[in-house]
């Protein structure tokens, strides 16, 4: 299959290009280094280096025997992503090509705008090069569950169906974000819903919890084909970031109460199901969406595992309730729904002692490289 | 009150500063004369000429004894905006300043992504330009009716309890639009109600169905304060477009089937609902969302009052049902709720046939001006 992949050099992206690759498919990755420039430019460098993506892809070939074709390009540039459709003719798109970090998202009026507008404007560029390119192509698009923020009722699986004084209709389940981040991924699903019953577009839409991990089936233990690995508070989900901070000997900085509940999945299961929504194309002017995640547990449930594994090795690990620099309920109701990418076929790795073990032991070998002031709140949600 | 309106060259927006400067309010308007821009470029424009927003400005001052201030600047250029705020210290933003035309919207990629980038970039600065130099601002802005689309349930005020599984969560009603320009105005809903939620902004969101009228009390009949009055297919609402084609002696140009139900209301209304709004400020934090029209009609409907109005005055009106060029459906449920607005007080103008056979008296003087190749459909909403 010819897969191309945007935001091909992310912590998603790569694993996930060399996936596809190393199955044997035709692989094309995108990428314009956002969230390298914006690491930079906030001090929120990855602990440990990763090759540009020429090099990885170079780095993979020589190790893996496969090609992956890197296209430098600005996703929010049509003509440049027209180009790269028209140049592959893709039979599938995985759009990762997002600003990611909901605290920068967060933290002014420039980094708010530039989240948007790349956001938005990636993925109104890519349903166009699709529509105008590539019509038949099925466009896999990383949401997040983060888009239905914390109703007070069950999380169905993009949908709802509601009864309403004695009549019935299906509506897209009800989002309400905790972010501008979050926000534009909420603007994104009204977009992909719109273009999808005007113009049959095809699209599945993965609402993905936080994910951790390092190693995938490709890295084999060799960091240079690693995704990036970040624990500071910008781009860092909050197991990587635990374990970083347990390593450093940093209490775990649990925000406000830890009641906030979420779905998390390991980096390999992120690979499985988009692998799996690739296999199982939607047709013309359907819009699948699915919540993926393998599990749910609160902050504090969290913060007790990573303790946990960390006595295991003989680390004390603290947990602290700090302020909680974002607006959001500490203690809420939280049931989400997550059966269909079990139906077609996902089989999790669960986040056992001996997971979180193991990554701590990768992070333990870069211990010196750990920069303290990264790990605490730099953004206030009500600035 | 100190009141900035955002758009004020508009169709709206001229008689809302108007109708507010009689009222003795501080009122500045802001344009940038998108609409005109593409009325030229689409070959679309009004049936009478309009003086600009200076002249106009300067000829309302002569005849009303009002200054109405003028700033002639793009609200999607932060910089001006927020040097626009700083000045005016405004206690009520109408905002109106948004690409307006569906058809115009679904016309290829490059108006649809300047539909996108105008309307967000718009909405989000003006969040902004609130949150930094004005907090305290109420800011009114212009939705539609046409974000909910046509559920086959109850259309209640903006949002929708509901129960599911024996639990209970109010949500934003949902919606789903039929054009990009009404789902740009979906994406505006989800922005404001974000930075609500997260910053604590004053919002009441209007969502207003189709406009007809010419005349207000301010412009006593003088064609030079009148507001723009479109009969084309991009930027004409249906029944000005209905009164043009009467007048020509086309048939009105019925979209489909014709069951397609709208609320409508009289520009008078408009002036109301908005002046209504701006009198009651929400509280900080607070989303209001206000149904704007007055009565609900399918287009069949509608086409049978312009026939009788015509007949009122000796013009034969014939009705053709052509293809319809938008992808909606033309015979459903519709039962929009409106109340707020009157339980603030609005008095409806209804569209009785005297009102019809005004307008259409009106647009006979300028008869010799209509061409009819602006007002059949030129833009399809399959491509």
């Amino acid at each position: 299959m010819r897969i191309l992949i945007l935001g091909g050099d992310g912590y998603l992206g790569w694993p996930t290009a060399m996936s596809f690759a190393a199955q044997g498919h035709d692989v094309c990755v995108v990428d314009n280094y956002l969230r390298r420039n914006i690491a930079r430019e906030t001090s929120s460098e990855a602990l440990f280096d990763n090759p540009n993506l020429v090099d990885r892809a170079a780095l993979f070939e020589a190790t893996h025997g496969k090609r992956i074709r890197v296209e430098i390009a600005d996703c929010n540039d049509y003509r440049s992503l027209e180009r790269i459709v028209r140049d592959t003719g893709p039979e599938a798109v995985v759009h990762y090509a997002e600003q990611p970090s909901a605290p920068y998202s967060m933290r002014g009026f420039d980094e708010a705008r530039r989240t948007l507008d790349n956001n938005l404007g990636a993925t109104f560029n890519t349903v166009w090069a699709l529509l105008q390119h590539a019509p038949e192509c099925h466009l896999i698009k990383l949401g997040t569950m983060g888009e239905y923020g914390t109703p007070n009722i069950d999380i169905e699986e993009g949908w709802l169906d509601v009864e309403h004084n004695g009549r019935r209709q299906k509506f897209l389940y009800p989002r309400q974000a905790g972010s501008l981040y979050h926000t534009t991924k909420v603007l994104d699903t009204d977009l992909l819903w719109f273009y999808v019953r005007t113009h049959g577009l095809r699209v599945t839409d993965l609402m993905q919890g936080p994910v951790y991990g390092i190693d995938t089936a490709e890295t084999r233990g060799d960091q240079r084909l690693m995704p990036n690995f970040h624990y500071d508070d910008i781009f860092g989900t909050v197991v990587n970031r635990f374990l970083v901070q347990a390593v450093a000997g940093i209490p775990l900085t649990v925000y406000g109460k830890g009641g906030q509940t979420r779905g998390y999945l390991n980096l390999k299961d992120t690979l499985q199901c988009v692998a799996l929504a690739a296999a199982h194309p939607v047709k013309r002017g359907e819009l699948r969406i699915l919540n993926q995640f393998t599990e749910q547990f609160t902050v504090n449930q969290l913060a007790a595992r990573v303790q946990a594994a960390g006595a295991r090795i003989g680390i004390d690990v603290a947990v602290k309730n700090i302020e909680n620099p974002r607006k959001e309920a500490e203690d809420h109701y939280y049931n989400a729904k997550h059966q269909a990418l079990l139906d077609l076929g996902l089989e999790p790795h669960l986040m056992t002692e001996e997971v979180l073990v193991e990554m701590m032991q990768h992070v333990i070998r870069h211990k010196a490289a750990i920069d303290p002031r990264k790990v605490l709140p730099r953004v206030r949600w009500n600035g």
